[in-house]
C-alpha cells in the first residue's frame, strides 16, 4: 500500500465528525492525524467515542483548533463546523496551503446576497465564493479534481437536486410549481442537548419543521436553475423523522406533454448509468431508506401518473455519508488523485 | 346513568378492532355485548387481547357472526371487516333493523362505476349508496343523526378533507395542481403476518407505497369535490412512518391572489372555531403526530409562503382513533342520540 | 356530578406533570386550578403543551409557586419536583392545611440515615418520614385514607415491590441472593435538554445506567423487608429501552424447598385476586409493557425453573401512570374519600 | 491482490444470508459465487435485496441448493439453514471435499443425547459431533484452522461465553447461581410473516420470550463448565428489544472471597488484551449495543458491588455479525488460511 495521506479534521463532536471517523476508519489512504474541538481539547478520541476504542483512531489525541498546526500536519482539512466559523478557517487553510472540504454552508451559494439573506451573517470571505467548487461529484467531477476548496452540498440539496436536474436539464417537466416535500432522520438536527430533538419527543411521532423558509431552499434553487437553464423557485419542505439516518424526498413535478416513461428512463440512465453512486430503480420499485444506510448510494424512484399528469421522483440517501461526510471523503479523493470510491466501497446495513 | 345501549362489532381481530375495545372499555352507555370473528370463534377478548384482562371487555366470548344473533341482541353494529365483506353484512343488518356503522370502503364513493373502478369487484349492494352517509361529522352531522348506515370515512381522506375543506369551500386556493403528501404510522397496515411489515423491515426506515394509485384518493377527491364545487383530481401520495399510530398530511396548494393570511385564519375559524375535535394551530405552530395520539382531535397547521404564491396546510391525527374507531363511536353517538363525546373526551398521551 | 375538588400541580414541566395534565383531563371530580413553574409562569398550560390546546386544562395560567396561594386555592396538591425542593414546600402545605402527594422521593425512606447516604443532602424534615403513608394502595389502602402527606412511590420501586411481595411474605422464596433485573423506557430519565437521552442516543440501541447504585434500591429494600419480616439486600440494576413508557422487572428468586407452582399461584391470587389494577398473568403468558401503557395496571408473570429451582418473576408497568402520576391520583382519590378509580378506568392503548 | 477464493451460502433469504452478504462485498478475498434458496431459485440476489443492486452481489443468480454443485464450485460453504437441516447438508458437503461453516446449532452441542433433549428431533450425524470445531476464535483459534467443519456459535452464547469465561476459569466467581439477564434486537427472531414481530407489536414495547427454557442454555452450559472445569447450570432469559440489532447480556456473579477489581481486571486483561474484537471496558463505562453495530466487537463491562458482594459482568455484540454472519466469515478467514479480519475491519455505524 502506498503511503497514507495526512488528514485534519476541525469540529469533531458533531454526527458529520463521528461518520467521518467511521469511514476513515475504513480508508486505504487518508489518515487522521488532527481531530480539533475546543470543548474536548486534552481527550483522546475514544474518551468522547467509546466506540471507537480498539480502532486504529482511538488514541488520537484532540486538540484546540490551530491553523498552523493543521496546515503543518495535513495536506487536506474536513471542516465540520457550524457556518460563519467555517469561513475563516477555510480562508488560513487555503493560504497555508492546505486542500479543504468544507462541510458547512459557507460556500455553497455563489451569490453574497441570497447567503447573506438566508443565514443572516455577513459573508467575509466572498472572494472565494466563485472559486470554490460544489461537490456534487456526479456533476462536478473535473472541477473538483483540481479545486483548492470544496462546498460540500447540505444532504436535503443532494438528494434533491441528484433526482431533478436530470428531469430538468433533459426539458421532461415543467420547471414551475415543483414541490419537494423532504423528509429527513434525527441525526440530521445535530448532537446537541435539546429538549427538542430528545428521544421522548421524537419516538412514535412526526412532524414537519421551518417551514416554509429552510435554509437548504436557496441552494437546491440555484442548482436547478443551472440545470434548466432558468431561475428556479421550488416549495421545499421538511419534516423529521425517528429514525437516525436517511433523507427521502418525494419530488412532484409536471410531465411536458407527450413526455413517456421510455423517455424518462432514457434521460435518468444516460445521467446514471455509468454512476457507481446513483442507482434508478426498476419500475415498480420505491426506494427506502434503509436500502442506502452507511452507503454512499443515491436511489431514486420515478412514478408518472398519467392520471395528473405528473411525474413524481423519489430519492432516497444517507444524510450522514452521502449526504455530508461520505461525499466529503469522495471530493477528497478526488482532489488528492485517489481512486474515486477509496474507503466508500460501503454497503448498507441490514436491517 | 341510564341504560346501557347494546353494540355488536363484527371483525374483532385487527387494529380497528382492539381500538374500538379501548374506547368502548370507557364509554358510559355504550355496552359491547356481541364481538365476531371466525377465526377466533369460542375464545374469550382476553384470549386473544391479553390487555383487556381485568377490564369490563376480558371476558366476552368471541362467536362467529351470524346476522340473526347480532340483530336480536344489538342496537348498533361497528363492522371491521374487509371491504366487499362489508356490503353483503351490512345490507342483511339493515334490513332486521339494526343502526350500521362500517369501516370499510364499501359505502363511502357515491358512485357504483369509480368504486368498481379501483376496488376492482362488482358492487353488489349499489342500492345503498345513495342512502349511506359519509361519517364526517363536522360536514354530515344532521344527516349522521338520521341515518340508518353510516359509511366510516378512510384514515388518509379524513386527514385530508379536514384540512382543505375550508380554503376550497371559500374559494382561497385553486382547485388545481394539489398535492397532499401524506404519511401514516404502521398500524394503518392492518395486523396481519406479512414480512413488509414486520419490526425489521419498518423500524429505523421509511419509504413510500401504493404510488401514484392509493385507494383513497376517489374518496378524497369525491368529498373536495363537493366542497370546491367542481370536479376536482388530486396528487395523493402515501408513505409508511416506523410508528405505530399518526397520520400527518402535507398539503400544498396555490393562493388565488390578494388572498392573505387573515382571510385564512377568518376561514378556519368559521368552520372550526366552534368544532371541539378539530383545533387550528395558531400562526408558527405545526401539528405533531403525537399531540393527538389516542384522540379525535384532528390538529390543523396554515403555512402562507409569499415567496411561493403558496398556502400549505398540515393536518395531524391519529389513524386508528379519528380515522377508524374514534369516528365510529362518535357516529355511533349520533345516531343513537347520545351525547356526541360521549366515550371520547380523550386526552392525547404524552410521551 | 358533585362539585369539584380543586388540586394544584407544583412543578408542571415535567413528564410526570404531562401525565397527570392527561389524567386529570378526565377525572370526574378532582380539577387542576393551579399549575406553577418557576420558568414558564405566565404562560398558558397549552402554551407550553399544544397537546393540550381543546381540553379543559388549556388555558390554565401558569404561576410562581406560592404555597400560601396555592393553600388558599386548593385542597390536595402534587408535587412534580426535583427531591430536596419537595421537604421544603410539602412541609409548608401540610402547616397551611392541604392534603400532599408528593411525587419526589423525599418521604419514601423512613429513615433519614438512609435517604441521606443515598441521596447524598440532608433531610431537613425528618419529623415528617414517620408521618408520610408510602402511596401503594394495594398495601398501605387503609393508611392512605386518613394521610396528610403521601410519599408517592417510584417507578422501580413499584414494580419490583408488587412483583415480589406475596412470594416473600408467603415464605415461598429465599429472601438471599434476589436479582431484579429492570428495565424502563426513556420517559423516566425526565424531560431535559441532555445529550444522553437524545434521540439518536438512544432510537436503536440498549444500555444499562447508574449500576450497582441506584436509588431506588433502598426503597425497594425496606419494603421487601417489612414484606420479608427480615432485613434484605437485593441486587438491582436499571437499563434505559428505546421506548416512551414502560418498566418489566425480571426477578431471580430460589424457591424454597417444596413449593410448587399450586402455591405460587394461590399465593398470589389471595394477595391480587380482588384488587383492579394488579393482573397476575395465567401461566405461560409473560408481560409485556405496552399491555399496561397509559394505564394503572401491574402485569405479574410467573415462571417456575424447576431446572434451576428458581422462581422468576416478571412485572410491567407503566412509569407515568402507575409509577407516578396515575398512582398519585389513586392516592388523592382515597385521601378524598373519592371513588378509588375515579379518572382511571384506563385501557392501553394498543398498540 | 491474490486470487479470491469462491464461497457458497445456503439459505440465502433470511437476515443472516443478508449480513453475510453485507460482509462479503468488502472483503478483499471470497467470493460468494453460488448462493442458494429453494423459494427464490431463478432469482437475482437483487431481486429479492434491493439494496444490492449496483454492489458485486447484485447479479448473482439464486440457485436451488444442489450439493455437486456447491461442491464443485465452492471452496467454503455457509449453511444459513434451520437446524436439522443444516446437519444433512454439512455431511454431504464435507464428503465432497468442501469445508463447512454451519451457522445452524446442529453441531454446537458435543453430546447427541443434550441435543436430542433440546431440539426435539433425532441427530443423525453423531458422528460429526466430535469433529466439528465450536468456532469461537478468542478460545478454538487453533483447532478452528485446520477443521473441515465449524459449529458457529449462537448469538447469545457468543455473548455470555466471552463475557463469563474469565472470571470462571480464573476461579474469581462461584460457579454457581449466576443469572444470565439477556436482550437481543429483533433480527434475532428472522425474517419471516409473523404476526408477533410486526412493527406495531414489538416497537414501543419490551417483553421477555422463551422463559425459563432457550435452547441456547445448554450451549452456553457445555462452554462455561469447560472454562470452569465442572459442570454448571445457569439461569439464562432473553427479551425482545424493539431495536434491529444487537444483545446485551447482564450477569449476575458472586464474587469469591477476597477477589477485588484490580484481580478481575488483570484476568480479563490476560484474556482479551491482545484480542482485536473484545474490548473490555474501563471501569465506569458500560456497553451500549450501537457502540458494536455492524461490527465484530464484543464489549465488556465490569462492575464489582461490594455492597451485595457481587461481580457484574455486562456484554454487548452484534447478533447478526458477531453473533453470526461476521463470526462465520471469522472462522473461514482462519480456516483458509486468510487474514483474521479480512473483510472484517468494521467500524460501527454511529449514530
Amino acid at each position: 500500500m502506498s503511503a497514507t495521506i495526512p488528514a485534519g479534521l476541525v469540529g469533531v463532536t458533531g454526527y458529520t465528525g463521528m461518520e467521518l471517523a467511521r469511514i476513515l476508519a475504513g480508508h486505504p489512504s487518508l489518515e487522521l492525524v488532527c481531530a480539533t474541538s475546543r470543548a474536548e481539547a486534552g481527550k483522546r478520541l475514544d474518551d468522547i467515542y467509546p466506540f471507537l476504542q480498539g480502532t486504529n483512531m482511538g488514541d488520537i489525541k484532540i486538540t484546540a483548533p490551530d491553523v498552523a498546526e493543521l496546515a503543518r500536519q495535513c495536506k487536506v482539512v474536513f471542516l465540520a463546523v457550524p457556518h460563519k466559523t467555517a469561513m475563516e478557517i477555510a480562508d488560513a487553510l487555503l493560504a497555508a496551503g492546505v486542500k479543504v472540504v468544507d462541510l458547512s454552508a459557507d460556500f455553497r451559494l455563489r451569490s453574497k446576497a441570497v447567503y447573506e439573506e438566508w443565514y443572516d451573517v455577513e459573508h467575509t470571505r466572498a472572494d472565494l465564493l466563485q472559486e470554490a467548487v460544489y461537490g456534487l461529484p456526479e456533476f462536478y467531477r473535473d472541477q473538483i479534481k483540481t479545486a483548492r476548496l470544496i462546498a460540500n452540498p447540505g444532504c436535503y440539496p443532494t438528494s434533491a437536486i441528484l433526482g431533478l436536474t436530470p428531469a430538468l436539464a433533459d426539458g421532461l417537466v415543467e420547471p414551475e410549481n415543483i414541490v419537494i416535500d423532504a423528509k429527513s432522520g434525527t441525526s440530521g438536527a445535530g448532537r446537541k442537548a435539546n429538549v427538542g430533538t430528545a428521544f421522548c419527543e421524537v419516538a412514535d411521532s412526526f412532524r414537519a419543521y421551518s417551514l416554509p423558509r429552510h435554509r437548504h431552499a436557496p441552494e437546491i434553487e440555484q442548482e436547478l436553475s443551472m440545470a434548466a437553464g432558468q431561475p428556479m423557485t421550488v416549495s421545499f419542505s421538511t419534516h423529521l423523522l425517528p429514525i437516525d439516518r436517511g433523507i427521502l424526498s418525494t419530488m412532484y413535478t409536471m410531465l411536458k406533454p407527450g413526455v413517456d416513461e421510455a423517455a424518462i428512463r432514457a434521460s435518468y440512465d444516460k445521467f446514471y448509468g455509468h454512476e457507481p453512486w446513483v442507482r434508478v430503480l426498476p419500475a415498480g420499485r420505491l426506494p427506502e431508506t434503509r436500502w442506502v444506510r452507511g452507503t454512499m448510494f443515491c436511489d431514486i424512484g420515478l412514478v408518472p401518473d398519467p392520471r395528473t399528469g405528473r411525474l413524481i421522483i423519489l430519492s432516497a440517501i444517507d444524510n450522514l455519508c452521502r449526504g455530508a461526510s461520505g461525499q466529503a471523503v469522495a471530493n477528497a479523493n478526488l482532489m488528492l488523485g485517489l481512486e474515486p470510491d477509496a474507503g466508500l466501497k460501503l454497503a448498507p446495513m441490514m436491517p
